[in-house]
């Protein structure tokens, strides 16, 4: 099962995954998920923002217990974040036969959910925010990619309908509980006996845009003290924002930055960086915020630079159902429950519904890279631990 | 004759120009220079390395005159950087034959030098390096430029012989002078009563590629402490640039970053910063980049990040020959004689002919932008200026 989800979208040079919202990528990642439903004769669906569904028992007796994750990737991204978490629901409903499955009082189902990494579009997890109603159809259909290429263009390339994308609620009310298994981002586990592990809650985060705007010349006739040179105000700004999540315990991150012209003998007329970050609560997150981007306006008015800041997504802190929390902690055995900062699918869910999640061990911590890494023998226990709850769920 | 060329390889978003060597506006652009060339009678030829010439009288008969510049463009350059020198010589040619011109005793040509900005490619004068042996056919083949394209890659798309590039010696020895006309690009000008100077100089300049590899991982989990973020490091290296230009009298700019992989939610794994620096000497220039490059290293030793710099251009400084500047000066009634810090063909061409250059007024200094400017009444001048200088060089 992983063999054939391997080589997907894997780039032969830097070894890491590019599995982009509806591509060709994304295409045969959908390809392979149908394949894997069909296979072990569960009910197979498509819904209308493009999230893929694969029943075990009658979807309309209600209150069903659903796992799964995602299949797409950041650029470059590793192997487990996402996959891991669909690959292991797969399995784990194969475990559950293996042990003889009987007396299933609810419907499981394993989802794949589209376009969680927002890698091209901008916006992360909008196959959940649609179908949960935090995304609406108006605003989705102006989310646009880097070569101009809007959100319902890529879906009718892709052979999907734009018009139907909407919020969800019928299908939500089916919904008893969503868990959702995935490689941990972090190093919490890693100095610990336990592979696997509970969340407890997901920080609140956001995307920002600064837009630099100073004047385009020309890098070897432009005296230094006639320019109004943008990537000055970018350099500043990406220092303030280190700064400032050192000093409030946040994160600040500018990991994409786009310069125009961008030529080598020309000075830049626009800057464009964007800026992720995180905290443990909203006021602190709101703090470091609002402290990189008065230091951006401050270093803009001394450079002759324009800062202008759009929000560009924003997640408020979730706090997992502590019921289904605590349900999982005690199946398992006491393992631990930790926080992370990265956002998922179960995260925009937990809204409507009453979400839980499991974290497998990653020795180096690395994710969103082709580093990111989980042993054999800590995602089987990922998938024994999934069976265990899903069995002790549904099973009752 | 300037209406038919402004259109070309002009982008309607940003009313700059993207004439890129080899490209569709390119093409456009040399289809403009064939029929100029053929509506006014003279004697059309492509050389091997794809610079257009055309010929007033026989180019065999050696000593020529030459003029003309370039007509390609940086990314969202100006309308005036290029091809004002090409038209200006035309129109001089056509104001010789309005003044009745008589005992031509030299042979005239105009030229169009192919891919001087280096736009695409990375690497500025490649037309006029190759003709002059500045440049192997073996190192012009490995040029490629953002999506791969080798350099005769793109020259067999456009129908050009890649194999018959290289230097081109008869050529440069039928050449007695070479004249050069282009918009000033700073200034210098400005200030004064004159719409036209003549160049003493150019600044010796090179560009540098700053590779600066950290490890990509997730921006949402990786605490602080954890990271090896090479963005910080490019900051910094932006930051010391500015100052070291500064301390120094030079110049050092960053214009174009490259960041790998380049999400909004992933710590960057490599940034690359390009350095255009430029400065009256070359040991000034040395001093310079040295300093930023060791302000980079050190900045990358705190940071977990390593530096690697490869310079990609080099152009030592250029001293105009003396006695055709003194005798463009005095024809002219004594006008200003400046240096620049701008890169030309006519640099290029120093090493190997006797070449002097013109520059006419732009009120406000703007360059390698859609603001360049040069208002109509000092183009004339530019235009009459340029044509005193051919009637006494090529008709004594």
């Amino acid at each position: 099962m992983w063999r054939d989800l391997a080589p997907i979208g894997r780039s032969a040079e830097s070894g890491g995954y590019r599995r982009y919202a509806w591509t060709g990528a994304d295409a045969d990642c959908r390809a392979w998920f149908k394949a894997q439903a069909e296979a072990r004769g569960l009910a197979y669906e498509l819904d209308r923002n493009g999230n893929q569904w694969a029943w075990l028992g009658d979807p309309a007796a209600g209150d069903a217990i659903v796992t799964g994750s995602h299949l797409d990737s950041v650029p470059d991204g590793g192997a487990f974040d996402g996959p891991l978490g669909v690959v292991s629901s797969f399995a784990a409903l194969d475990e559950l036969r293996r042990r003889g499955l009987t007396g299933l009082s609810r419907p499981i189902a394993v989802v794949n959910f589209g376009d969680e990494e927002g890698a091209r579009f901008g916006l992360a997890c909008v196959g959940s925010r649609l179908t949960a109603g935090q995304l609406t159809p108006a605003k989705a259909r102006q989310l646009r990619d880097a070569d101009g290429v809007t959100l319902p263009q890529a879906m009718e390339r892709a052979g999907y309908d734009p018009d139907a994308i909407g919020p969800d609620p019928e299908r939500l009310a089916r919904i008893g509980a969503f868990v959702e298994l995935h490689v941990e981002q972090g190093r919490a586990l890693a100095d610990t006996p336990h592979p696997v592990g509970v969340a407890s809650a997901i920080w609140p985060h956001g995307r920002w845009r600064f837009d630099f705007r100073g004047e385009a010349n020309h890098a070897g006739t432009t005296r230094i003290d006639d320019r109004r040179d943008p990537m000055l105000t970018y350099a500043h700004t990406v220092l303030a924002a280190r700064q400032k999540a050192e000093l409030t315990g946040a994160l600040a991150t500018f990991g994409k930055v786009n310069v125009d012209p961008g030529g080598v003998n020309a000075i830049a007329s626009l800057v464009s960086g964007w800026l992720d970050s995180r905290a443990p609560d909203e006021g602190t997150l709101s703090t470091v915020v609002t402290a990189i981007e008065r230091a951006a306006i401050e270093h803009g008015e001394g450079e002759g630079v324009a800062v202008q800041v759009t929000q560009e997504s924003f997640t408020p802190v979730v706090e997992f159902a502590h019921g289904l929390r605590d349900r999982l902690a005690a199946r398992l055995g006491g393992v631990p429950v930790l926080p992370t900062g990265a956002g998922h699918d179960a995260g925009i869910l937990s809204a409507r519904i009453p979400t839980a999640m499991l974290y497998v061990r990653n020795p180096t911590g690395v994710s969103h890279s082709p580093a990111e890494f989980a042993g054999e023998d800590d995602c089987v226990a990922g998938v024994t631990a999934l069976a265990d709850v899903l069995e002790d769920l549904a099973c009752q």
